[in-house]
């Protein structure tokens, strides 16, 4: 298969593109709205993967021809620019499974908070933007970035995933599983995705109020 | 300590009640708005107590009766009664941490999802309905009520903790931590209790939609 990581120069997506590379052995794009800096990126995660002993080969371009012919696509972009990447790609999705991260999160005195926007969910908002005949995934909201990018730390974590279109959710989890550490469970349709990623700003207020905790996933037993 | 489990004759109470008496030594007294059914649900879970080889004896009484002299009381009952449960109890709250678990969730067709009040999360409608000088602590929302009250069954669990009160919040990780198989983490103030809420349909939500997957708690790493 050929993933692209939309917006896959930061946060998320490099941990993604990264352990997606090394790990699966299929193709990984990595798109930007900046096609040189797509490139240099995903020169940077080749390197970082030959380091590691990973010989596998990351490409970077424009996010459009990043996501033209994936057959999954991840839409690894704040949740502020979520309808807008996605607009930006919507001619190239045919036969691409879409995927959403994103979480909407304020910061207050107290910590870090929900913030949906009104549909509900950052995975909603996904699917609304996404032309009809897309079907959109959410998954990998819960993932601590900085450990998920570094490849020398082992990560042993769940990944709950939502989505109302069966094939596709079945793909994604299929994906989940073939990432080292990385155990897919299904929490519903879209419509449950708001419990899903209102347990990120949970995460990091645990990190930010527990000595010695940072980096936190979560395991469900 | 003497703890108090107000509504403990039903759901998350009876897990809280058993664990506390055999893990912790303290005095638990289980309350209830009927002073017979509390008695009656006391006598049974001594004698559960003993058929599981501890010779803690619960004592059952009416919830006012129960809170009085109290050094933890815990609200354990539905969001909708809370109020109403702390009200019946508040003159007889002196010096006492008042602790609360419950959740507000909805059921629709795709699952459970949160259903904070307007207040923002259960746990600061019990710090709304509390008198002022009664410190209001949030814990024990993510626990799995059948295999909690199931005491041949181990159980490897956190147990986020929210409190504006220093010394309250405290004696709550104290608790926790007597606990067999809990683990107390801050999760920060009460304003911040509505992450730790919003996590229990998600447990619920992933444990129906997995095979082999139930009575769901959860750790963090």
């Amino acid at each position: 298969m050929q993933i692209a990581l939309l917006g896959g120069t930061g946060d998320i997506g490099e941990g993604l593109a990264l352990r997606i590379a090394r790990d699966s052995g299929h193709d990984v794009v990595v798109g930007s709205r900046d096609a040189e800096k797509a490139e240099t990126t995903a020169t940077a995660y080749t390197e970082t993967l030959a380091d590691h002993g990973s010989s596998a080969a990351v490409d970077g371009m424009e996010n459009p021809a990043a996501a033209a012919g994936a057959d999954i696509a991840v839409a690894a972009v704040p949740a502020y620019y979520l309808s807008d990447t996605i607009e930006a790609v919507a001619e190239e999705l045919d036969g691409t499974v879409l995927v959403s991260p994103a979480v909407g999160m304020q910061r207050d005195e107290a910590g870090l908070h929900y913030n949906p926007p009104g549909v509900g969910s950052v995975t909603e908002l996904a699917a609304k933007a996404a032309p009809d005949d897309v079907p959109v995934v959410g998954a990998f909201h819960n993932l601590a970035a900085a450990k998920l990018s570094d490849l020398d730390a082992d990560i042993d974590w769940d990944v709950p995933v939502v989505g109302d279109d069966g094939d596709a959710t079945a793909t994604i989890h299929g994906l989940v599983e073939e990432i080292d550490g990385l155990r897919p469970l299904s929490a519903g349709g879209l419509a449950n995705a708001s419990e899903v990623e209102s347990l990120t700003p949970l995460l990091i207020n645990l990190a930010a109020n527990n000595d010695g905790m940072h980096d936190l996933g979560v395991k469900f037993w």
